[in-house]
């Protein structure tokens, strides 16, 4: 292998695989990246075997070939380099990089022993392109309601399926739940995505991304973004009948300013860590306010509260770190939580129907 | 106690001495705070009992007092409030804060139960009004050199002290050594400042601030910026006869752009991990060129070098990152950097001679 790319452009494809090779790993060939020509291209990749990133360069080849090199002493060199030419060569497995006054050699494997990247079967799948700000939103909004549990492999990742003919993403860990309506859908889709891949896919996406194309087989998923390109396992199992857990009216609703919402859930917050974060919100009809109330036992007290369209008194005792993270995703200016005493889950939505979002939260015993 | 001030005011003073007293301890009320009333002002103090920092700001004071109450809990708490007036009230040893719908108690101590804050000789004692930006450059300079093992009390301190009618600040940890030229004096002064104190007075220097002030007398030093106040106590015992230590000739010179030796140090550094860091730069005086070489046995190895004026030809083995933390230090744009041989201890400093600095490293064996 013998070629030449700029700076930049390895760089920036080293940055977006580099991340998946550095899991610490019992395969060692798993904390390098493969290098191989394809075309007038050159393919940067890495796996961990559940996750595979590629993307692909510009480069003006010489002499085709491939070399996999740790991920980590490559992706650090090159990105200390000044923006000018860098050229390649594989001289007896080991890779030679040049670059104005800047030599370095570094051993590589050969790149037969590195694992096959996984293909998808293009026919038999389904395929969605979705605008980049639609897909960050309904991805962040629901991955925070994942569960890190790997017993229950099933809540370890976002449930992508059609639901009267519109794609919808849901997760729970168990104590919350989110839901979002992404687009419109004729095909039947049913797919859990892990977490993890979702994260990669999010950190793919540059100032210049305009769409994620998304496909679909059994088994797996692909995203492509730019030049980039992930391909991830799916989760296998069944994902819970949420729908029926979403509770259909509420005793009492209260409507508030979210920015107020969220500070007094965070000032609440502070003197609730005593108490695995265990706050009192109190809605008072009369006074049209929703307070707050918190005990720090050996600490003090603190009663916080805010201006709101109360429809009837109540009150439920909640997390605040969940209240203050569904919070932090639901979009417009204004809140609407609704909640039938204390045993039942609350809701949370923005007054703004156009957001297609809620988030349910188990009520903590009082 | 029972005063108003505003948030802006109390919070500034809050994160401003919290710190000090977030450090784990074995007396429970150095976690705490004192606040007291001090004619129309509050003072807000905190102490580890090695520094003390004290800040004032304008109040309403209706009835004067004094409290002690958790520093970590009362700074978050007050940081968290919108900037609105904030009204402090004492019954019963607990602090109920007020401001606007957010209501708190927080448990506090009787004041009588925090130590006595420090005072410091006025008479007796050397003084300095120094300009903020020469301080902060001076501190930060050698602060870097210092060490942290407390086996060595006199080496965890920078060594302040007059030699020629003027005043210098010195650091050594064993393997380097900084000094810089502060200040004219006519005053002999020879104290050892801890590293942490100048620490929390570089952290207490904000935007508007022009001058620090700083008073010494036999065993402590105080520092005063706009209403703040450190006082810390001096390390005991006799700084290193440091200046027998540095070269006064040099075989070899090199002299080349600050800029480039960053680069091809860090890029070494990359490929030195292994080996402990050690890097070895070789001067070519018929190339004009300085470079750096570095292996890493499993990984591979690097040479990288810059264009520089070489009077003689050498070769020096030096830790990378002592090497790059010397220069992130270094004004100007080009940097002089001699040694002579693979034994004696190398120096750095700007060919700017105004910037009064330099920086010496011990070689590594090669």
């Amino acid at each position: 292998m013998e070629l030449t790319v700029t700076q930049e452009n390895l760089n920036h494809a080293l940055s977006a695989v580099s991340r998946v090779a550095n899991t610490k790993t019992q395969l060692p060939i798993l904390s390098n990246i493969l290098l191989r020509t394809d075309g007038n291209r050159l393919l940067v990749a890495a796996t961990n075997l559940e996750i595979a990133i590629t993307q692909y360069i510009g480069a003006k080849i010489t002499k085709p070939g491939a070399i996999t090199i740790p991920a980590r002493l490559m992706s650090e060199f090159i990105s200390s380099l000044p923006k000018e030419s860098v050229e390649l060569k594989v001289i007896n497995d080991n890779l030679h990089i040049k670059s104005g006054t800047y030599n370095s050699v570094i051993n590589g494997y050969i790149a037969d022993e590195f694992p096959e990247l996984p293909t998808i079967n293009e026919s038999s799948s389904i395929q969605y392109s979705i605008k980049v700000e639609d897909f960050k939103k309904a991805v962040s909004q629901t991955i925070i309601t994942t569960s890190s549990d790997s017993t229950r492999p099933v809540l370890t990742g976002v449930y992508w399926h059609s639901y009267n003919n519109q794609l919808y993403l849901a997760a729970t860990d168990g104590y919350r739940l989110s839901e979002r309506r992404l687009v419109g859908t004729k095909s039947d889709v049913s797919v859990i995505i892990p977490t993890q891949t979702l994260q990669e896919v999010m950190r793919n996406i540059i100032d210049d991304s305009s769409e994620v194309d998304i496909l679909f087989d059994e088994t797996q998923v692909r995203f492509r973004i730019n030049d980039a390109e992930i391909i991830s396992r799916l989760i296998d199992g069944n994902f819970p009948d949420y729908r029926q857990l979403v509770p259909k009216v509420s005793e009492t609703t209260v409507t508030l300013n979210k920015l107020d919402f969220v500070r007094i859930t965070k000032i609440a917050g502070l003197f609730a860590r005593e108490s695995g974060g265990s706050v009192t919100l109190t809605a008072d009809s009369n006074k049209g306010v929703l307070s707050v109330h918190s005990i720090a036992s050996q600490m003090g007290e603190n009663t916080s509260e805010a201006k709101a369209k109360v429809t009837a008194d109540g009150q439920i005792t909640l997390n605040s770190r969940y209240l203050s993270e569904a919070l932090s995703v639901i979009d417009g200016e204004n809140v609407e939580f609704s909640f039938s005493g204390k045993i039942a889950p609350c809701i949370l939505k923005s007054t703004d129907p156009k957001t297609d979002y809620y988030h349910i939260i188990m009520p903590l015993k009082s």
